[in-house]
């Protein structure tokens, strides 16, 4: 046997999806359509009979990675052939291992880990089914843990992949469809001899990968929180569109979708802390606590999202109603200087005759038309007036910029 | 006594209710309507003695059902008369049996049905007065479970049907008003030996057809998350008038309706679980955890429906509001372009006289009229007002599409 | 004594209160003005001793009615004394009995009743104070109840009048302010010999009562879920006004209060459930159960309408943007139409003069006006302006009716 | 010792404060101002040390009062000096005391009490800070009891002051910052001879005067009530201005504080109610039983009127945008009807010459003008415009009221 | 040792931040960036080893102070060395000590504190990581509190700084991150002889300083509540703009943060009262009630400050409403008035020709010019029609202020 730990390490964090200003608003910013493909996951298994394993169309072949370590000894391998990674496992059993099964595609292989590992059918289906919420369950030999791994994507969707993980008292058993993940820092650590994993036991590889992926909340946190920003700094600048209404909406419901994720796992590990010493020992529960605090502070964070969101929505709202007051400014300047005005020269544009049919001059019939100074005096009583309305809009502040 | 096993399964699915595009708004859509048979059928009980059978108006002729079975045998028949069901059914006390009453509408037969069962009269009143909440309670022999199955029919609203079940040692007593239902699954899994229920308690009997009430939640909010989608794009092509708001709220009441059908069912399941073991043995409550499970899943679905829902009333109103905007910068674009302009032609149109009735030329009075270059001046002037304002409110964003 | 069962039973509904088309807006659509009675009786009360028996004004003179009955036997008489009523039902300890206190303007009989039944001052308080959430309460001999009854009045109100009842080993003591009620039911039932109540103890009475009351409240949310489809129709039918938004808050109200009425009403009802079986046994607490699934459902059915409430706000809310939008709309269409043809017609009204002071012809002064087609085409530009301005709008969608 | 009992009984119900119609709207329906005081005093307190006692800025002169009764014997004194009181109060151990402190402003006669009554720092700091919450604490010789009284002021505030009661077993000592109070009626049935609190023990005196301090929140929400009556009839008489919104807003927070300072007061009482037998007898809780009830229904109360209010915004505002369409309504009628006009003869306005400069009659320029029957047929053709618009409108329903 | 007790006591309050009436609105008011630094933080937290110590960006180096005391005993001492302050603190096991940590940024002596202190590797994880929850975690020797302080900056802000308390058998150890604190009133007690802190346990101290940080919530709270009263006045005075609505939201923001502060500082301190006599005597239990009190009274306070800012935007909302409303008047009172006259003016400036073309006078053409009254009967008539109008628009009450 021999240690190998080639595998180069992730980047930590993706880029976080900073939209462009001119991205497209394709059918990716709907706000209903996010969970099409579970929706259609959950229909194929209508009046299945329960514990039935269905393989979710699009999963990927599976890749079985072992990696058996204790104090003193590490060995990372990834296995072509099941019955060689059992065969290592079995006959190792003075080791603690960690075996990780990346890509569900495969039927056959998925009814032998369950007969190997003795999971419970409905275990195994929900591990298969991919959508279940955070959850502990006991089993036969230890625990069976539900995490959900999020990821803020480019579209500004959350993208949540699920990391079934079993616990026995020799190893870690865990299930995920995805060959790239954010638990290569557990590994990373593992690989470091002094790491606090190698010397305890697999429930606290359990608790580190619990934990890992609790902290990876907050890449998809603060890529929402850079967002908010985003969507407010163009509220600010002036002229939102129906678009921003729109993405705010949007990712009002990731943050509400992040929430429901996150919960449950507050209550999972809430399940975790109450368990008796036999089953969770004192010692992992510290940890567990801490895992706790991060839970609770995450749904915090999300519960200041939702405020801030709302108050953007209000912010929307009440801009709209600006830019329709001052359209409706700009409107009633204008009409009440010059409506007034067209009328005065309507006024002397009528064709009263100072002069009869009989020819005798009405003296009275708009005299002013007649008058040497009439069209001069005129100009200015019609500039007095707009003098005196300019006047009157400025008291109002509706000339200046607000 | 021979198998038979001849029904042919129904097909799984009703057609989804996708609403056409130009169908009528009958009084279907309705926000207050939908409960309206209800309420009829809760005045005429007003005052009557608890535990009064009453079959409800339009309940269907009972049609009975015997499926005996146990791991090696299967009978399913439909049977005339109950005299012979129940000689088949006391004959065969070693088998299990599932009692398949459909329909209501047979007083006598129902009272016989009470008392060969040692059913509580008030648990068969729930029984026929159609609209309990889901719940579970204890009889002289097992459990008595009501569940609702839902379905959403054509007109946008939730049916929901009732499904009474008495377990006892070795039957499964159902009753339901409707020939066809969604329980044939249950039925094809038992038809086939290798079944899980063939070789399990009467219990888990009851667990499958609870389940199976859950998973066709699933059918329903699909059906409302695919309507969803369809009035959200509605909205955002463009003109949503008054049906599509009208529409979202009736599918709100559908979802709060939704809501308020599984949040019992949760509740009743979660009450199974805390049975002690003599009552509900720990390998059935493992299944229906998984019940539990399902329940949460379907609420949180719902409550997502109803963000949903509200973002999409948020977007209509703010459409509303846009489309107003918009009108009034039409308004407003072509009022303040030219009123001032006919302002200014107004003011060519006035009469001043360049000839006082003293034959004295006023000099002051429009010399402009006068002026070879007049006309064409003015129309340079007017041209440049116009062009003035264009850009106005090119630079305000008024022109450009939004 | 002979049996005696004269009374003509109640018609069981009140004519439900579908209110008039054209019937006048009185102050009785007032939002706020339904507790003022309360308020009233409450702010005499103000400082006074507790357990102190103050008449409300207005109450009725005492009538008392006794119902006397075993399996076998049944009398119902209505006593002009008090003594003799007690005298009768002292003789027959061996009978059940139901003592019927209707209206209670007669301090001394009350203070009579208080101390032959030995109830406690506050209880006694309570009875005659008439304003009293739904509770129970111990007493020396059995239980104290407080139901409130409901009506749905003409006047688009909640009317709900207090029936105290006291159990003993014997007897239930029934008050209330009122000569008719919804108990008539119960007594035609007493009056039939087949009856449960008969055969059973006084507490199965005390719950018949409660069940009735509870199953009154069923006619209630019917005449509001009636009432709240007419409104519903008038928005749709078009022209919803002030007074239509009014009522739907005042409706609004009156769901807020029933619900309040109801709530106290579950809890009395859980309160009995968690009694002991020495104070309610096992076989009169199924039927309270069954009382408590109606109270469930009336409260989720309060819950529905104020769904249904909000929603019709929102659409009335909704109708009032849209005819602004029409409004404008009209607005717009007309003014945008006609004043670009003011200003060319305006144009043409220009006084330029084709010939100068000096006699030069100046060619470039309105040539238009001395073309001999000059009318004509500028008639085909106007129509041309309008037919563009209308395919315009018609494009926008402004022209069709919506 | 002689019996004296010459205090006069306060009014008792201060003059409900009744706004006039032309109130001015000063400084004091401002909506955040309410609890400056308070804070002033928080502030002062920052950082020092528990238990520090602290005399509140223009607190009064303490006056002391002492009431000594049994069955049969009653004496009401006010004593110029502590020691005094002190004297008679240790003398007549016999007898129960009331002690009646009214008015901080005398720190060492505090620290007297302090220490003379065995009361906790902390606690004494709470009797003098004197914004506490509603609570029960427990003390050395029996209970500490924190009231709130409140009072709806002239200025639409709700004034609250504390009354801080200490019980012992033969005495119950009262503080309160206010020389006038609600407790006047207590002490008006102390000196009657028949009233059961002279029969009671001293745990019974301060169960009357809670149940006193509780009885006087229905004065304030009577007065609150009325103040909405007032409110909602401005808004249907007509023109509701931004005062109103403003006086709404402003009621709507002195009911949300009512409801904050009696939500702790019904705290106080479950937890008396909780408590056990030797603390607080059965037939002390029966009474505090009736003071919980109390307080449940005025929460219900305020709970109601928030409702209220929050109907009274939507009306409100709905009436605020009922305006704005009116105001809409009017110019759209106007400038729809003589906009058409205007253009109209604006067109007959035009110059359009008959004859050519070449003297050619053009026959097509404006032969309407020479016309014998132009002018008539225009007028009538201006009528028809005029009646095909009014009616248009009418049938929209524009020109009816509403 | 000597005595030293040098240090001036810090101001009490900082000048409350009153926001100048033109300060510029910088990034500052943003809605969404006020926790980007911990945001920041977190984010290279993410898959670190749990335990790890990280010193966070900008951390002060520390300082350390070593208050000793007993009854009669005071000595302060700022140490330029750990190792002397151990030494110290070692040799004097017979006093108590306060062992005071300001500034983190030193890896090293935050691990050798870590082990000499005995802290759990994830509590000092916490102490550096510097945004944790309040809360209580038991330690080994004692407890470790966590506690936020707050400050309301001149940027609108609530600026909190965390401080960890960690608690033994005879010293308080306290670590925060800033040089000046609130701390400065509970050593100026311990300076003078006679407070209780010096006479009672380390528990009493921790008390003590987290009874100061409660303390100081009211000057932020204070704070608040007058910023809050400057918006409500710009609202009243008149035209509130965007920025106004801005405020209200930033504001909002921070109450809902305040809140999310104090709301685990009440859950820690009920913690803290659940705790047994051992971990928390009675006698100290006492402060600590007193402080949960303090904890409610802030909650509450902040929850007034969220409904006062609810009705300031409901007043925000309503004025924008009005003002729309004040320029739509405007705009209707102009048009009403001189579209109509323009009409009337503009008829009479047709052509319509009183001598045909032949010659015939066309009496029925514009009569009126001809009348020797014409002109000044139209401007009578003129004068009518505006009459008529102001009249009508005074009744609607357009014309005046409101």
């Amino acid at each position: 046997m021999s240690s190998s730990a080639t595998a180069t390490p992730l980047p930590l964090l993706p880029a976080t999806p900073v939209p462009s200003e001119d991205e497209d608003e394709g059918p990716h910013t709907s706000i209903t359509a996010d969970r099409a493909a579970t929706r259609q996951a959950r229909l194929q298994r209508v009046g299945q009979r329960p514990g039935t394993l269905n393989i979710r169309e699009g999963a990927l072949a599976p890749r079985l990675f072992l990696i058996s370590y204790d104090d003193t000894f590490f060995e990372e391998q990834e296995y072509q052939s099941y019955e060689e990674l059992l065969a290592c496992f079995r006959q190792h059993s003075e080791l603690k291992h960690w075996i990780d099964v990346r890509g569900y595609n495969d039927l056959e292989l998925m009814q032998r880990l369950q007969e190997d590992f003795r999971i419970h059918p409905l275990q195994m289906e929900d591990v298969l089914n991919d959508y279940q919420r955070a959850k502990v369950e006991e089993t036969q030999d230890g625990l069976f843990l539900v995490s959900r791994m999020t990821e803020f994507t480019r579209l500004l969707d959350i993208d949540d992949d699920q990391l079934s993980i079993f616990t026995g008292s020799n190893y870690v058993l865990t299930f995920q469809d995805d060959y790239e993940d954010c638990l290569e820092t557990v590994r990373l650590r593992l690989r470091t001899g002094r790491s606090n994993i190698r010397r305890r036991s697999p429930l606290y590889l359990a608790y580190a990968l619990t934990d890992v992926v609790l902290d990876h909340y907050y890449p998809t946190m603060a890529a929402i929180g850079d967002y908010l920003e985003t969507l407010e700094e163009r509220i600010f600048q002036g002229r939102p569109d129906r678009r921003v209404l729109n993405r705010i909406l949007h990712i009002k419901k990731d943050i509400v979708r992040f929430r429901r994720l996150v919960y449950p796992e507050r209550e999972k590990i809430a399940e975790l802390l109450r368990m008796p010493e036999e089953q969770m020992p004192e010692e992992i529960k510290v940890f567990f606590k801490d895992c706790y605090d991060h839970a609770i502070q995450a749904l915090d964070l999300a519960e200041s999202y939702r405020e801030t969101v709302s108050s953007l929505v209000e912010l929307y709202m009440s801009d709209q109603a600006n830019r329709a007051n001052e359209v409706m400014k700009v409107l009633t300047i204008i009409s009440s200087i010059f409506i007034p005005l067209s009328f005065v020269v309507g006024l002397y544009g009528m064709n009263f005759q100072r002069e009869g049919p009989d020819g005798r001059i009405n003296y009275l019939n708009m005299p002013e038309l007649y008058s040497p100074w009439g069209y001069p005096i005129l100009l200015m009583i019609l500039g007095l007036i707009v003098i005196f309305q300019l006047t009157y809009f400025y008291r109002k502040g509706w000339l200046t910029n607000k």
